[in-house]
């Protein structure tokens, strides 16, 4: 089964968003096992989105397109399919109807262009989506099936995982397992080479890399006939990862490190609290990003600007006046005075210069504090790049060691 | 002069990395006026790299090829590039020379392997790369252009701009223009409609429309002889879509909400402080992404338990008894108690229920105050999808209210 991406557009041909949808369904498609030679990207345009579809469905045995099923008038996937498939378009009224009910229910009454959004390739099936207005259509165009899909990740993936992909295996009995052991603190390349036998040596399993925020993960990849043969291919290779990666490696699968953090404050009945200067709320954005993270989580004092340090953490103004405000002696003085202000049992606090026009420190400068009951522990650390990967690395910094402060791993002590 | 991008590359394919690259040269192909109807995505696979050039070669006047010149043995572009043009190998020895004083300079021998990199499709050009080992190539398939460059951003973009851009733009001497005007509170089909005959009659300059985040943005683009004419036909046609879209409109160009309403209390001499709940951080995060944002932000305090609300900002418990946490006089409450507690003279604060499980009130109720030395003025949303979509949408809907404030906009007063 050869499956070919068509992501529809003109935004991608003006580069004004990345081609993220491509990725996501590639990275689905690996873990179901169907091969995947070619992505290709057009326009809003009809006769172009149709010449597309045709050529991947010369080539392949499936295409997912993504992008083009909205209700203005650039959105031209529906016809485009009817012309690849030499057929008419039909209007389908129950479709119409719970379009007008879905505005019905938010007060507003759908504007008639929208009334394009029930209008599809006749003989084709419609595919459910309860994210969203737009329907996905899947239909034969010659010897392939031809799957539309909607433009927005959030409406799109649960469609893919759902129905699109079970579709394309109905026919392969064979599982496809995976197992993501994320790590962090090491680069891909230092990663590479403590794995590079195991990885010259993959087949089935397969090992990958893949290296996003700071943080690498090791992916292992078995194929077979069950479940459980699938996990007992893995078991071994993930042994020895494991054996050789240590603590670098802080989860599995979905384990976040916010998770991670979480998990471990809820087994204590601990609470957390955070104080940020220069990652200002991105921490506690991430800690808040998960459900239920009330349970072990206060709240954040985001004191951006200096003079909010002293009435709102308690930093003394005169640590501030001697170290300076991006010093390991206020981060320790901000992760403290959270810890109390916010009634926590842990806090986690930084401080740094995060650019473009350097704070007192170099561009790339953050301090770490990590406050417990046994004790503060500190780190300065230099981070790569612009304002915005200064801000992400820093983050992600601070929440992996504040995992390391919990697990009792030692990073820098005062 | 039409152009196609082709990203060469395993790694896409298995959805381990974005292709950013496509999306940087698509975005600089459209500041130069270039057209750009196709991008294609191949592994790391010499017949289908060559069949991918020929394919866009029969359509294109050029190509622009991004990975596959590295020293390992799956970069096959230099080789699929030959086989493309029906041309043999050579090998370069001053090139070969250049790579093995590389090396030298750094204190090391180089791998016989890396070779390869002085091996090219005969008759082509070389293309100077600034910043790493491997050279470009220009050369001729058929009647078009192709062009090979190195994968590595940093690498590809000096050399894209520097050669293959001027180079394409070699007998052109228009400009191309664009203004993107940025929308909030109607939805794109809702702006469509508003804008459908402007839409339908454009041709130069164009208009599109953009959705992303909760905002809608238009873009409207001319090209022309010169600078001052593609400005001269945009006017008229921008000038048409602020009348019709009005306050809708809240940014030019690069001016996100956040950069707008820093702006204008900097204007004022004035400061902001934000008190979050179901955004989590979020507010605070976007704020100070904007460099300089410590001129007037000062601070969040993200009171994420309920009993945090009381200690670190004042919500009397008997509010939160009576009217719940999710409620408009907790949200009142919270944002009059920042602007007090954080020394700010406007705050914003957000409360609500971002699920999974619902929070009092049903999920995606969010409640937004703003407090301003004129008042504060409250609302209740309600904001579709899941826990990311509704602390996304949240988040953006509570800088937009905080805009209208300072702008006097009527949003709802108490």
């Amino acid at each position: 089964m050869i499956v070919e991406i068509l992501a529809v557009g003109t935004e991608l041909l003006l580069g004004q968003i990345v081609n993220s949808n491509a990725s996501r369904i590639a990275e689905r498609l690996a873990d179901a096992g169907l091969d995947h030679y070619r992505q290709t990207v057009v326009g809003d345009n009809e006769e172009r989105i149709a010449d597309a579809v045709l050529a991947s469905c010369s080539r392949a045995d499936a295409v997912i397109i993504t992008g083009g099923l909205g209700p203005t008038k650039d959105d031209l996937t529906r016809e485009a399919i009817a012309r690849a498939a030499g057929v008419g378009m039909v209007f389908d009224e129950d479709q119409a109807e719970r379009l007008r009910e879905r505005w019905r229910r938010r007060g507003r009454e759908m504007p008639v262009s929208n009334l394009q959004q029930a209008e599809y390739p006749d003989g084709c099936t419609l595919i459910e989506n309860p994210k969203g207005t737009a329907p996905g259509i899947r239909c034969r165009v010659g010897g392939s099936w031809v799957f539309a899909l909607p433009g927005v990740p959030a409406e799109m993936i649960p469609m893919l995982e759902r129905d699109v992909i079970p579709f394309l295996r109905r026919d392969d009995r064979s599982v496809v397992v995976s197992r993501l052991l994320r790590t962090w603190g090491e680069t891909e390349s230092a990663i590479g080479e403590r794995l590079g036998d195991l990885y010259d040596a993959s087949a089935n399993p397969t090992i990958a890399f893949l290296a996003s925020g700071g943080e690498i993960k090791v992916r292992i990849t078995a194929k077979a006939p069950t479940e459980g043969e699938a996990e007992a291919m893995i078991g071994p290779v993930e042994a020895e990862v494991r054996e050789r990666l240590g603590t670098r490696i802080f989860g599995t699968d979905g384990d976040t490190v916010e998770v991670v953090i979480l998990r471990m404050l809820e087994a204590r009945g601990w609470t957390l609290a955070t104080a940020e200067s220069v990652t200002g709320g991105l921490i506690a954005g991430r800690i808040t990003g998960v459900p239920g993270a009330s349970r072990a989580y206060r709240g954040s004092v985001v004191a951006y600007a200096t003079e909010v340090k002293t009435p709102a953490l308690g930093v003394p103004r005169e640590v501030i006046a001697e170290h300076g405000v991006v010093s390991e002696p206020v981060a320790v003085a901000m992760a403290e005075g959270a810890r109390v202000r916010l009634g926590a049992d842990v806090a986690v606090a930084t401080t740094g210069s995060a650019g473009p026009d350097p704070l007192e420190q170099p561009v790339g400068t953050v301090v770490v504090a990590v406050a417990t009951p046994d004790g503060t522990r500190v780190r300065t650390l230099q981070m790569p790049g612009d304002r915005e990967r200064v801000r992400t690395f820093a983050t992600t910094a601070a929440l992996q060691l504040t995992r390391m402060a919990l697990q009792g791993v030692d990073w820098g002590r005062r």
